[in-house]
Formats: structure tokens, C-alpha cells, sequence
């Protein structure tokens, strides 16, 4: 009967299905079944678009590249050996950039980029094992803060639901700027890496809350870039409308919701990029409710904002390091060597700060990495061991 | 402080954040911030790309427009009214079809799509409601069946961490051709779908299985479409690895991880399009696991293939019909009335197989609609209310 289950709606795309290129492999980020972007095991990478009528086909990954044409229209590149790790990038097809067919797409650069993952040797800690897995969940929450409800994602680890008495501890988790609550699990693979993680008992069985970190406060009119500009960083930011919705409505959902420890012992948030620098600000402002901080690539000031003042800023909570090192359980902070200038110095500039008033932290580097996803799973795969261990 | 969390890593994208026209919105699929595609009150669509190098820029929604050029190198087209619900579309740059950078991603047709949903009016049963939400949980699970871990999502009805004790019916639900186990909630939005029956008392609180209706038993090649070639529907939908891969894995690992009631008088199965003739293809292989199933647009021979022997096929199970209506508790099959002839036909060919045999079924059709996600809202919005209703 199999033969009567056939013919179903499917449309071919002029796209990435052509010949393979010797020993390379299909990229893991690709569609099913398509045979472009490879990835050789000197980490070059093939693409290739099948554009006859095109002027210019162009790979821009970091840098762009010209491909070339061949008789029968499709364009083929192969670039230099990249960084393990994912990388966002795009085609260029006479002049504007866009997705690559054979490319899953991942919510990064403010829209839905094409995306190519190049194996990191003996790194498996972000790969599916053979381990126990916990779910990720979708859950919507109604926000009175911004008067519409939202969506989140939370981790919950391998036996939440086999364990109906057991309470757990929570990190609070945001992504960067142009990307949204999707990111941490699809390019970042937080998930899989808590798995792994949880597995090996070298982190403690959390959850793990994703929000979407934007916001507008009910009433007010949402943020609309200007045609042609660049983002807004403060704006898009969103505090402190973000704050008010993590501490009246995102907290509270959770804690209601999930069998929590929800006291500020078992209560942890980072972030990565803007993410990071909002993580600061929410936590600082927050020490009730928080006992751990991280600000992976991202703190504030961390790129072109003044440097922080510790005496004065957060409402002075700096100011006394005693005081401070004694409430606060982890102050992570950490960063790529390979990220663009800007980006590297204002975390120097932070860490200078807060060294220099003698606040405790810990500071871990990325070798290799730039302002990009490898740098965040490995600062994830740091700070989560740390967290909770003595709170057991 | 705000001040000081300004300035992380964005980057810009040449796009869609134009001016406004008129009293049209942007579409509810776009991306955050993007101001094109807009809908206009009479359902016409614009489109915009800034593309200053292209010779020709186009969308391709059904029918392919040609899109006009401004001084400025920005093109835009303003498409005729358009049929209510969710539709594929891409831009097409030069002859290569692409990703509208101001929409969402969606996976069909093979590859990342984008999408745009044109609202239809007084139809809230698919829009998020001011009502109890279930949660979408990703899962996975070892499969011996293809020798690897596979995801699938999970929905769980309002309530179920909440009552520990109660026990729930399950459906499972597939996708088509060309999507994967996201479709169902990402499209098709069966989620809400469910909020909302399940509030208004409509439908039983159950949970919904959507898994990857692909497969390749361990130790096969796995199928890869030849270059320029239109997929092979036979081998894309995976019979008999995917049943295989249902019922001793799929179902058992549903079952030992949730409340299930785990027995065929609370098992449904449905599929669309390719899922539909899955669907029937193992419900009617496997009687005493389902005591109810769904086509919707789909069913075997729905497209092309030979219409079904309703007294030798499925090893003779719908031969003698007395005996299937006695045990089966539902089937139903339905498709849109635009639906293109091919699947339209193919549909009314096992309908006229099984009544000519006597089988007891339920066919509806939706209004205006092809073969498209707004005809498969409205098919799970009649069909889940069927289900499990005496058994409650």
C-alpha cells in the first residue's frame, strides 16, 4: 500500500541539492537534505546558489567573498578555514544580502539570518548525547507591565516531571541584541548543554527562563527603527520597561507556575551582549531578588557607554565592596580574545571598574572567539557549574 | 544607568523598514520592527526590498508580480486582495527566490520560507486569547527504530502540571511535505487552537504529539533528492521506517514520559497533505493502537496515486464495514474548495472508495481555501471536538 502514499504537495526550490565536494560534509546547520553549505575537515567551507541571471553572488561571512559562475548558473565559493562554532552569514545576490537556501535560519542581525555551524574538535558538551534530556517549553504569560502577553521559553531539567516534590533553582537567561528568546536554544544550545552538564553532576538540575528581552510599558508606542538607520542599542534595551516586566510579571509567572526555590539564594541571571549589560542593570537594582549575576560579552558600558562609576551608579550598591561580595554569591564576567576592539575594551573598562572597588568576580576569556555563539556556550558551560553548589 | 547599557553588537540589515502605506499594517508574521510586508482593510498586500543593483525583483505569492523600482533603489509591489490565513511567499532577485528579510521564517516547501498571514475576519479561534495556555515541549527521544535521538514537540492542555493525578487522551499530529515537526504549531498554530476549544468546553483537554515525519531505519542511506530533481513523495514520507518508528518508539516513549490514557480508545491519529496518507496508512495498519483518525487534505492516493481497494488494502481491514465503524470511532477526511485539482480529486476518489464500502466517515470542506495552512486550522478545529468525547 506504501505505493499509494506518494504524491503530496512539495515544491522544488532552485537551490543547494548539488554535488557533493570531496571529502567535505553537509553543514549540521543545513535543511534536510541539503548537500550545501559543506564544511571539509580543514574547516573551509563550499557554498554555492544556483543564480543564472545574477550579476554578482557573494558569500558574507565576516568577510565576503566573491563566488563564481559556472556554465550552468550556479555559483560556488570555498572560503578559508573558520573559527569553530556558529557563525551567522548571508548570500549576496547583486548587492542584497539574503538567506541561503540550504541554511536552517536562526533570529540573529534582526531577522532571520542563515546560519553555518563548523565542528569544534573534542567539544561534545553541546552535542545531543546519549544522556537523559529535559524538555524545552513554550509557555505564555500575560504581562500587566506591558499590557499583552508574552511568550517565554523555560528548560526544564531530566526528571522534573518524575519528581513531583523536588524544587528547583533558576537562571534567568537573555540573549543579545537583533536576536530574540529562540536564540539560547537554537544557536545556543543551552538546553543540550545542561543536559550534558547535569549528566556529569558538574551543574546542579536548574531551570532555565528565556524571555524575550524587549519591551514597552502598556500605552507607549513601540520602537521603530528609521528607515535606513541603525538600531537604537538604549532603545531596543528596552529598559526600564524589561526590568518591570522580569521582577512584577516574569518572576512571579515562573514561581507560580514551576516548583521553584524562589528565594534570591536560588535565583540567578545572565545574559549575553545586550543581554549581559540588561542582566547587570536588572540584577543591581535588584539584590533581593538575585544572588548570582553574569554578563557574557556584555556588560554595561561594555561598548562605547561610559565607563561604570562605582560609588555612584545602581543606587551606590557597589560602593561598599564588603558588603557587596558578602551578599552576592557570583559576579562572572567573561569574553571572546578575538572580539571586535569596542566590545573587548569596554568589558576591560568594566572589569577595571569593579577590580579596582574590590568587588569579587570571576573573569573568563574565549580563546580564538569572536562576539559570537561559541563565546557564549563555553561562558554557559562556566558559569552554570558555579551556580547553586552550595546551596544544595 | 540606562545610559550605560546603550551600545552591543547589532547589525543592520538593508530591508524592509520603509515608510507606511495608508491604513495598511505590517503583516502579524513579520519579524520585530518591520514595517513591510503590509496588509491593507481590503486584504491587499505590499512588498518592499531595497535592491539597487537587481535587474528584476518579484514576489511570488500563487502568482508571481513584478515589483516596481524607485529612484532610491527600493522596489515595492502592492498584490491584489489575497485569501484569508497564513501563505508562503518568497522574493524573487534575479530569477533566485529568497527570504523577505521582514518576515518571520517558516519551514515549508523544503526550506525556510517566509510567510504572511492576511487576517481573517471574525476568526479568533486561532489568535492568543485572554484564556488558560497549554505549554509546546520540545522533546527527545532514542529511537532504536533509525539508531538515533529524534525531537518532537509536545502540547500539554492548561492545567496538566496542575493535576497530577489526571490522565489524558493523546492526538498525533503531522505535518506535510517539505515541513517538519515545527509546522503544526509555528503554521498552523494547533496550540492556541487547543486554548481556545479546550476554554470554550469544545474540545477535551488532551496533548498533541508532533514528531518529524521522516525517517531512515538505522543502517540505510538516508533519501537525498538528485540535483534539480522534484522530491521523491514515496521516499520523503518514509513508509514503512516512520511507522515503524511510531509505534515502537514514538508511542512508547510518550507514554512512559506523560499521563497518558494508553490505550486506542484514547489515541487519535491526523496528518495534512503527505501526513494525511501517513496517517492512514498507519492508523489502518494498526487498529487496535487508534480508535480514531484524520486526512486532512490528504489521504492515500490523494495526489496522483492509484485510488485505494477498499477490499484487499490496509490487509483487508476496510472490507468488512460493519465491523470497522463498529470499532473505528471516527475517521475524517476534508480538504479546500480551491485546493488544486489534482489533490482536490484525489480527495473526492477515496471519498467515493469508502462510502461505495460503507465506511461511516465525516468529510468537510473549507470555504475559498487551497492547499494551505488556513484550510488545516480549520480542519483540527473541527476534528478535535470530536474526540474522546465518550470516553471522557
Amino acid at each position: 500500500m506504501y505505493i499509494k502514499t506518494i504524491a503530496w504537495f512539495a515544491i522544488a526550490c532552485a537551490s543547494a541539492w548539488g554535488q557533493p565536494a570531496g571529502d567535505s560534509k553537509p553543514a549540521s546547520t543545513n535543511v534536510m537534505g541539503a548537500q550545501y553549505p559543506r564544511v571539509h575537515p580543514d574547516l573551509r567551507a563550499t557554498f554555492q546558489l544556483k543564480a543564472p541571471e545574477a550579476k554578482l553572488v557573494q558569500v558574507r561571512l565576516g568577510q565576503t567573498y566573491d563566488m563564481v559562475r559556472a556554465d550552468d548558473g550556479v555559483w560556488t565559493v570555498t572560503i578559508p578555514p573558520q573559527v569553530p562554532g556558529f557563525h551567522y552569514y548571508s548570500l549576496v545576490v547583486d548587492s542584497v544580502a539574503v538567506n541561503d537556501p540550504g541554511s536552517e535560519a536562526f533570529y540573529g542581525t534582526s531577522r532571520q539570518s542563515s546560519g553555518i555551524e563548523i565542528p569544534e574538535k573534542d567539544a561534545d558538551y553541546y552535542e545531543v548525547q546519549a544522556v537523559p534530556h529535559g524538555e524545552v517549553r513554550q509557555i505564555r504569560y500575560f504581562s500587566k507591565v506591558t499590557g499583552a502577553w508574552r511568550r517565554a521559553f523555560v528548560y526544564t531539567p531530566p526528571g522534573y516531571d518524575l519528581n513531583p516534590k523536588l524544587r528547583y533553582p533558576v537562571l534567568y537567561l537573555q540573549h543579545g541584541g537583533g536576536e530574540d528568546e529562540r536564540g539560547w536554544t537554537v544557536q545556543g544550545r543551552a538546553d543540550i548543554i545542561l543536559d550534558n552538564l547535569i549528566d556529569r553532576k558538574q551543574a546542579v538540575p536548574m531551570l532555565i527562563v528565556m524571555d524575550k528581552g524587549y519591551a514597552v510599558m502598556a500605552g507607549e508606542k513601540p520602537y521603530v527603527r528609521a528607515p535606513g538607520e541603525p538600531f537604537d542599542m538604549r532603545r531596543l534595551s528596552s529598559l526600564p520597561a524589561f526590568e518591570k516586566v522580569v521582577v512584577d510579571d516574569l518572576i512571579p509567572a515562573i514561581d507560580a507556575r514551576y516548583r521553584t526555590l524562589p528565594d534570591r539564594d536560588h535565583r540567578a541571571m545572565a545574559g549575553l551582549s545586550m543581554g549581559g549589560g540588561q542582566t547587570f542593570e536588572i540584577v543591581l537594582h535588584n539584590l533581593d531578588k538575585f544572588a548570582y549575576v553574569g554578563g557574557f560579552s556584555g556588560v554595561p558600558g561594555g561598548n562605547g557607554g561610559p565607563v561604570i562609576n562605582t560609588k555612584t551608579d545602581f543606587n551606590g550598591v557597589l560602593a561598599d565592596a564588603q558588603a557587596f561580595n558578602k551578599r552576592m554569591k557570583l559576579v562572572w564576567i567573561g569574553t571572546g580574545t578575538a572580539e571586535p576592539a569596542p566590545m573587548y575594551k569596554g568589558m576591560q573598562g568594566f572589569r577595571e571598574a569593579i577590580t579596582n572597588a574590590g568587588i569579587r568576580h570571576i573573569y573568563i576569556e574565549s580563546e580564538g572567539t569572536s562576539h559570537e555563539w561559541l563565546t557564549w556556550r563555553r561562558a554557559l558551560h562556566d558559569f552554570a557549574p558555579r551556580l547553586f553548589k552550595e546551596a544544595k
